[in-house]
């Protein structure tokens, strides 16, 4: 499977920077050592370099899916595996032989825990953004009832997901301080030892949550990239130029090897018009040619990496691993 | 693998309603019998539902990519595929035993076809949308080269992208004539049986075309929902609500069930907020709860379709099959 290099790759074809990501990992072991980071994978959704992130101490991890949960059981990496998010149906956890803790936020993902067979469980709180989570207020009673269910209640957990991705780290600041301080809260009639909270946008002002859920530190996109984090692109997508016009040049990746919700991607030195399928359209400013590779620079990573099925380690041209992208699905 | 009721099924999961399927596929072979239409297999990515397409008269087809060649090869649906898009490598599409034409659009594309052992092409032609595609001028030079290097030119092909989606019907059909006679002033030059063209938008407005290259007429989406076609929304995506809030609810179809390039995706009854990774968050007319099964109308189907593994055939609320989703990836 591994090309010596890029030039041998089938386009289009994901890569990832080995220099960018072992940047990115020391800098972040760094800043946030261990269990005070709970690396999320789906933001990755490769073992392999979670694998990565266990080798610079962090041994907990974040999962937004059944499927990742199972996949990083299956890879030995499970020493404490958090699905931070709600399921009416928890079996398929309660069946593996590993910890597993899962978020709950009312009496049927309580109940749904229970009847699955999963022993621990963190209260899910809404902090500020619209989404899963119970009001702070009702943080106490779920956990009473939890326990009442024979359930073990680790601590809380709440997602400054507004506040996360602006641009002025003042306001970004100061919401993940109000987000925190309902989280503190409704933390004070659950108890437990975990405050889980955050992402790579607030991986280093949120000083309340004893650990952070950053997934996008690892590999980074254009949207974060405006962040003004010490975290490099270490992912883009190669594509090979397949056609030139007068005034456009088109090359082979489209709508399906790129997640589109932050809109268009990037490529260096050029303009993008539109993606296709399996197409992206674009003025470049120095001349193209038909052959050339170029590099895509997706605008959202999380659901880029979810549309290819492995990636390709490279330094500089040189592939120098393939790790598989083993944690697709549901 | 087959649930009996959609009641049993993991979420996300695509869903096909079998009747609108059925309804779609009479009325386009009605409409465009046997070889008049090539249907797309990008829209997708199913042989499955490709043999249900060929049981409906229609034998050639359409591929975007060369593991969908690959793929409608292994599943004996290889009487005449179309790969309509440049590739500079064809040494994969050489090698299967089939009846596979390449486009090609530059004196590049002509030599990568004759190196790859492929044996037929046909001349991409420029039509009015800035993708691939030779100058219409230039079309009749390349099909003679194309001969000169041993290859068989099987004619012209030329997508009207910039009018298939146009809701305004006389504005569609001016510009999809206006293409069509670029086309046919290519095909003057080059010669051969195929003016291939066209897609689901102009399906029924296109008399130029020999063939059209339609997919999403078969499960289609909201945006062609638009313009007043005579097909069916067959596909959907359903999710399970995961917790509700005052004013907001939850459900787990997020960024990597859906293709987002459209835009959100909708879902009946309801206003969608946003989508994160796993999540779509909604404000639904009526009271939802806990566990409630919702269906989710994508905005694109094409991208939407290369995340999942498989779809599910129902009827009603019955599973009546279940079709891997086996073209993805390149």
């Amino acid at each position: 499977m591994t090309a010596h290099s890029i030039v041998d790759l089938q386009t289009p074809a994901l890569l990832v920077d080995a220099e960018a990501l072992e940047y990115n990992l020391v800098t972040m072991a760094a800043a946030r050592p261990g269990a005070q980071l709970r690396p999320h994978v789906k933001a990755h959704k490769c073992t392999t370099l979670a694998r990565r992130q266990a080798a610079h101490g962090h041994h907990t991890f974040t999962c937004a899916t059944i499927r990742e949960v199972e996949g990083m059981v299956a890879a030995g990496l499970a020493d404490d595996l958090l699905l931070a998010n709600e399921v009416l149906d928890a079996r398929r956890l309660g069946a593996l032989e590993a910890r597993v803790t899962v978020a709950v936020d009312s009496a049927h993902t309580i109940a749904a825990a229970a009847a699955g067979g999963v022993r621990e469980v963190v209260i899910d709180v809404n902090v500020g953004l619209p989404r899963c989570g119970c009001a702070p207020e009702d943080a106490g009673r779920l956990a009473d009832l939890a326990r009442a269910t024979g359930l073990s209640v680790r601590g809380v957990m709440g997602y400054e997901g507004h506040a996360v991705g602006l641009d002025d780290r003042a306001t970004r600041e100061r919401l993940c301080e109000e987000s925190m301080q309902r989280l503190l809260a409704a933390h004070a009639q659950v108890g437990g030892a975990l405050i889980s909270a955050g992402a790579t946008g607030t991986y280093d002002c949120n000083r309340w949550a004893t650990e952070i859920q950053a997934g996008s530190y690892a590999l980074m996109d254009t949207a974060y990239a405006k962040l003004a984090l010490p975290f490099r692109r270490a992912l883009s997508v190669l594509a090979t130029v397949i056609s030139v016009s007068a005034g456009h040049a088109v090359a082979d990746c489209g709508l399906k090897a790129l997640g589109m919700d932050h809109g268009n991607p990037s490529i260096d030195d050029a303009t993008v018009w539109f993606c296709s399928d399996e197409h992206i359209t674009f003025a470049a400013a120095a001349a193209v040619r038909v052959g050339d590779r170029i590099r895509v620079w997706p605008g959202h990573i999380d659901p880029t990496v979810a549309y290819h099925e492995r990636m390709h380690v490279v330094s500089g041209e040189r592939v120098v691993d393939v790790w598989p992208v083993d944690l697709r699905g549901w």
